[in-house]
Formats: structure tokens, sequence, C-alpha cells
């Protein structure tokens, strides 16, 4: 599937709000440039976003959460390349 | 897919929230029974709730929207069959 953004999270952790706030930011800046966006009950401090299959974030790897700026520019790459995302790419990624 | 709902809604009619909303209610409620919730954007009035690609609610059949009471219940019927779902078992469906 095109554009298929999957969110996987803990439930032990409390991670559901996070992980829907940061789907619902997606779909408001993409709309209907993405597919679908998954939201994935996991266990274990799990938190991890994929785009199409392709882990574009891991926490555990990468010591944290995405700041959404961060992680709009992820999605951007990958779906919409040419896209300006406005004020979000004035801000360097950490 | 065992437990995937999808819940595709309208972007022209602003209604990422209400989707965004449903779907957080289900998987507080369900957590790991559901496998994972997608919210799909489309256009043209749609709002439709799909459990395992079986359609279990669709405004235009309808004529509105689920309470989140009775898409609870619709989706229970289908992923926890056994499951009491308490104080929500006791509101009558409309």
């Amino acid at each position: 599937m095109t554009g298929r953004v999957s969110i996987e999270y803990c439930t032990q952790c409390n991670w559901l709000l996070r992980a829907g706030w940061m789907a619902q930011e997606l779909l408001s800046t993409f709309g209907q440039e993405l597919g679908e966006v998954a939201l994935i009950p996991g266990t274990g401090g799990i938190f991890r976003v994929l785009v199409d299959d392709e882990l574009v974030w891991d926490r555990k790897e990468r010591s944290g959460f995405p700041e959404i700026t961060v992680l709009k520019q992820l999605v951007r790459d990958r779906v919409s390349p040419d896209r300006d995302l406005g004020h979000v790419d004035r801000v360097r990624p950490s």
C-alpha cells in the first residue's frame, strides 16, 4: 500500500495519547497524501514509526521520541518529497 | 489480519478529530485485543468503520455517526464477544 504510516506504541507505558496525537498531526498535515495511519498497540517500551514498512523511527535506537517536526520531515521525504513543510522546514532537525 | 479496525473519514468535512477520538476510544478500551486501528482519509462525506474488512458502520446507510458506546459494542461483538463492557452494556443501543 502506498502512503501507509504505522505507529507502534507500548500500552504498558501509556503511550496511546502520544501515538494518537502524532497520527492526527500527520493526517492533519498530509491529508490525502497518506493512504492511512495505523495505531498498533504493543508492549515492552516499543515506539516505532514505519512508512510503507520502512522503519523511520525506533525509540530504542534513537534513545527517545521524535519531535513532531522531525517526524513530519521523515514522512514527507518518503510520501511527498517535493513538498515544502513551511515553518517546519525552518527548524533544524536535532 | 485479526482485529484490524479501520475508520474512513471525510477530510473535506473535517472529521479527522472525530475519527481520531473514536480510534483512541477503541484502543483505550480494547488495547491488545486489537491488532491495529487505522485512520483512512477520504472525501465526499464518507464515514465508515470496518472490522477485519466487515463494514459495521456506514454514515450514509445509518444517517449519522455511531454513539461511541454502540461502536464499542459492534467492535466487541467481533473481536472479543465474551467480554462485558461494563456500563457501556447497560446503555440500550439506539
